[in-house]
């Protein structure tokens, strides 16, 4: 099945909007097994985008509209589809009660120009929009079918999931298709890549890696009959593979997990930070209800609030600089009590673009400190990006990853995660 | 002139690529007032891309291509390009020699398939690339002229800027063009625009509104002879109607503007936080050589810890709860001498999702604690962005350029900048 996308709207062609909807749509398709042979936008003209639907249908089985299906006069592909089909728009009743409705609720009268939205191409499909205001409209034309949907993304995702991709599994005949995002730290890409060679040669199963910082998220598809059941199997072994790298799924992020942790130990932790300038406590408090395992943190970024604050002493500071495994224990530990926390978690390092102490950019050592003792783990020189990149920023954002991972790994009891072999060939093949 | 747009890869119609390029054209070729009237993507396939390149032709005067240049198998816009003119591909000596040069350079071996990269078009011109190896492509067909440019950004960007514009100003008459790029905090977006309606009525003149959490930037297009004499008056217009909202130019960014007003002073900022939790911190970092103006925060995120580390008076927090402008005054004062800075900056602040002290989400205080002195600033409460949004997030981000936004008027001198009576009106409508 060959399908296209035809994305509306001036403001794409101007620019100020980047195409997040074509994307979306051509990953969720692939997915589902179906290809994207082409990808249109054309702006708010309605002879363009009634060409532009029926030399699409000359090539694909299917189109998929996004975009102009809104209120106002620049809002065409309702009549452009109308034209297409040689019909005129009518006005649906229900949607017009609804619109009414709705405005009613909310306390405000229904301007005229809304009403478009309850206006569909004669003998339309109407498809349902749990998310929103408007559904998308399924047209069937001489060469093919066109499935318009709305613009804004959530409206869009929602009619696609629950409405389109069901639909076209019936009527296509698409594979029954089951989805998981695992998410791994301190993995190299191309390391992940080599570990699940074996699974990615599986029929069925295609995996698409999402790196960022320090991180790599795996989503594992599944297509074929039994396909959820096969994904539990598929999982299990990408985990056996990956093994304790992989700390959550889906949308449990690094700092849900480590919340999570603290949570079921009845712990809180307290941030030291230097380079990263308080990323460390940003990320700790990006959850809501965080306040019940976070207790504060402390910013020392000057050499010397590390002694006066967090009580590093002197001498290490002076034989060492402020860049050194033993720094980043006695800050830990610094925190922890200042805070009055149960676990303290410390990074030094150096961000750049200049070197510190005689520490190269990229320098990073974490350290965690726990009820009675303190753990420490140098961690390995971050690679530093290559031009064209924001080296600080990501240096600053690994950082962060870097040290949640080591505090996961300490209130689980693995071990600290020192950077294994593979990783350290990797690492100095990009250098 | 009419401009069409193929951007040429897989990886678009997957989805695993946004196309950002296609918006980062469509914007600079707005700007010069060429309109952009479609937008196409293809895949890796050379039939279909001479077919695009065809129709697009018989559309518009000239077509940009990007993408399909690097030295892989599946980069076929150059041979797409030879087939399209009927010409062969041919080896350029000089092209061959640089990369030799360069690889050498880097004591690496060419790859033979690298050698791809020094075939052209018969015929064809070259575009150069100042920022990479492979240089663009213009090669003249019936229906118009093609340019092929890289698909990696900077190396697009840089090609456009540097030769295509300037060739399409010249062979198309376009009207030169002046661009400049004013920063303002704490202003609504139709506030801004509602002041700039004159400018915007202006010949020649095009403003972009480019909003963020608590700023707009404002891009100031000047098209026309003597774009850049015209530019210079108009940015002083706009800076007259915007008064002192205007904290900067460029990629001049809230935190630069602070470190440069404190540098100017000799003076330093430390931070005190709540709901930020460590996010102005890390604003306050993220340049490089911020060490200089930044002493260093506190995250006083437990009520508690308010009191102990920053001697928030007990009776204060016991009486208002955390989320008052007199806690916000006494968090600045005692993160100042806490950390021995001369100036300490404070937030305190409801994030969400639920109610803290009985106020509601989005309510946030700031202040300033001066070398002698302790001036407070009572926030508005800040809107809260609608569903789908991420509330929690754009409330932490709206705060920390609240804060930076009073300190760089403390600095200054200027008021405080509380809310004014159209920012109100504008805000209520929304509510």
């Amino acid at each position: 099945m060959r399908v296209e996308l035809l994305t509306v709207g001036d403001e794409l062609l101007l620019g100020d909007t980047v195409n997040g909807n074509a994307a979306w749509l051509g990953r969720r398709l692939a997915d589902h097994g179906v290809e994207v042979t082409r990808s249109v936008v054309v702006g708010d003209d309605l002879e363009v985008i009634v060409a532009a639907v029926e030399a699409a249908l000359g090539r694909a089985d299917a189109v998929i509209t996004t975009g102009g299906l809104g209120p106002t006069s620049d809002d065409l592909t309702r009549d452009a589809l109308a034209a297409a089909a040689g019909v005129p728009l009518v006005r649906d009743p229900e949607l017009e009660a609804r619109l009414r409705a709705r405005t009613a609720r909310a306390g405000r009268e229904l301007r005229p120009m809304a009403l478009r939205m309850a206006d569909v191409p004669k003998g339309a499909g109407l498809l349902a929009n749990s998310a929103g205001s408007a559904p998308g409209l399924r047209v069937e034309l001489p060469g093919g079918v066109v499935y318009a949907l709305p613009g804004v993304p959530f409206e869009m995702h929602t009619i696609m999931d629950e409405v389109v991709l069901p639909e076209l599994a019936r009527t296509a005949g698409l594979p029954a298709v089951a989805r998981r995002t695992l998410r791994t730290a301190r993995l190299w890409e191309s390391v992940v890549a080599t570990r699940l060679a074996e699974v990615e040669a599986m029929d069925g199963v295609r995996l698409a890696y999402l790196p960022g910082p320090a991180e790599v998220r795996i989503r594992i598809t599944v297509a074929g009959p039994d396909a959820a059941g096969r994904l539990a199997g598929v999982e299990a072994r990408v985990r056996d593979l990956l093994g304790d790298a992989v700390y959550g799924a889906e949308d449990e992020t690094l700092d849900r997990v480590v919340h999570r942790l603290l949570a079921e130990r009845g712990a809180t932790v307290a941030a030291a930070e230097s380079l990263t300038g308080g990323l460390l406590g940003a990320e700790l408090t990006e959850m809501p209800g965080s306040s019940a395992t976070f207790a504060g943190g402390m910013v020392t970024y000057a050499t010397e609030a590390k002694h006066r604050l967090l009580g590093v002493p002197a001498e290490l500071l002076a034989a060492h600089g402020a860049v050194h495994p033993d720094v980043a224990a006695a800050m830990a530990a610094g925190v922890r009590d200042a805070l009055g926390a149960t676990y303290g978690l410390a990074v030094t390092g150096v961000a750049g673009p200049e070197p510190q102490d005689g520490r190269p950019v990229g320098t990073v050592y974490a350290a965690v400190a726990g009820p009675g003792d303190s753990r420490t783990v140098a961690g390995p020189r971050l690679p530093v990006p290559g031009p064209g990149r924001e080296t600080r920023g990501v240096i600053r954002r690994m950082t962060v990853v870097h040290a949640l991972e080591l505090l996961r790994r300490v209130l689980l009891g693995l071990d600290a995660g020192e950077e294994s072999e593979e990783a350290q060939a990797d690492r100095e093949d990009r250098d």
